[in-house]
């Protein structure tokens, strides 16, 4: 028998702020400057926070990588994976698809199973801003 | 103690499949040439269908429409009733607000007291777009 | 003699549902989760679904190949063979055509030698997004 | 004697983050559910949190109304007072001008004198969003 609805969720206002919390601790860490967004399972922001010496293009970047990561259900540093051995995609993924960041710093936030957001971090190189939006998710394992 | 994840529902496919079947019905009842939209609670697309006599214009509309309800939680002809009686969100909502669209067409699906998604009816006058977005809405009842 | 008009088609609507069956029947097949458009010759949107686990992005990326091959004529797998052998069209195609898709999963749909509407596939990768529109257009054959 | 420069000051990040958290505070008082986003002196998002019962549409309402507030230095209730009176404003504005909101809820950050950033805050009534934002802004009064 089939359902009127398919049950779902998104991560909380008050875990997304923990995560930013710990994101923020990390980029110290790294003397990194980044944006961090955390976003629901639509791609809508719940939470984010902009250190005093990130520069404002990380802003947009850090909303788009998150963005990135809950709509497709993949991380921006797979996406390059992918184009890397994907010539069409290559050519025409980047650009065709509103929003599509293909460099790291945006990963899904995954509960048991499901994509419930993603958190999205930029300011520094992307191999850093994927350790910091890591260094976030680890908080989640023994939640 | 606060939770990881709030837990939510989207309109499930088969279901907005059916709400359409049952709002193309009410429209030939009604001999109006209507779009019909089903998004989810984010106001992504689950379902849609034109129908043959539809203007192209009614496409957009009942997408709109649709958002409108879904992620503003209010159908579209009590927007309208909103605006009515205060001065500055008649001035400035129907404008300012991406995609909002104020006259009728566009109402919430309900399910459990949320919000699941929403349907938008656009292509013949919104009296009778909202007739048809509510009997589609109906076969929800008793589901 | 010239004519006042130039006589043209466009897909029903009812054979737009068939096509969308079709192509969800094949996605189960491949366990694949997508959205799947059909749209008009002019490529607006005639009918749509989303199955329950595509994610949101699949729905821009389906209206948007729909959209391609419907008003550009070309399935959008094949540009990708074109941008290859053309160095000023892979340099501006894709950024400079609004809503150009380079990778498969649009196709036009051809009645009597003419393009009378275009699928649009998203949500896995795109040779089978490709798969399903071809086993939805595979319905019109002995239509 | 002309200077080489203008010297100016944003919001800092931990105090966009401690007027947050009073928003959110006076939001639960008032039984709002809302988005509360903080922007420096340029419109560029330093802060952010999202209620979880909070819709959608509240994400991009309440970016705009900061950006509306930081950008013309004029909170978005003030504005809807300067359409009332000026015809061609009126008539152009809230169309003309990108982003612009003329409904309360957005409002300048004061410091010195001098706007130093802005508060969005939307999901209620824009008299609520508006007092919600105001609780915010009170506590920079002793800082």
């Amino acid at each position: 028998m089939s359902e009127v609805v398919v049950r779902k969720a998104q991560i909380s206002r008050e875990y997304a702020a923990k995560m930013i919390e710990r994101a923020l601790e990390r980029a110290k860490e790294l003397e990194k400057n980044v944006s961090i967004a955390v976003v629901d399972d639509g791609g809508y922001l719940v939470a984010f926070a902009r250190m005093d010496a990130a520069n404002p293009s990380s802003v947009k970047i850090a909303l788009d990588k998150a963005f990135t990561a809950a709509t497709t259900r993949i991380a921006t540093h797979k996406w390059f994976e992918i184009l890397e051995n994907d010539a069409p995609l290559r050519a025409g993924a980047a650009i065709g698809v509103e929003r599509l960041i293909v460099f790291g710093g945006g990963q899904p936030i995954l509960h048991e199973g499901a994509v419930v957001g993603a958190i999205g971090v930029s300011g520094g190189h992307w191999t850093g801003d994927t350790d910091i939006g890591s260094a976030a998710l680890g908080i989640l394992e023994n939640a």
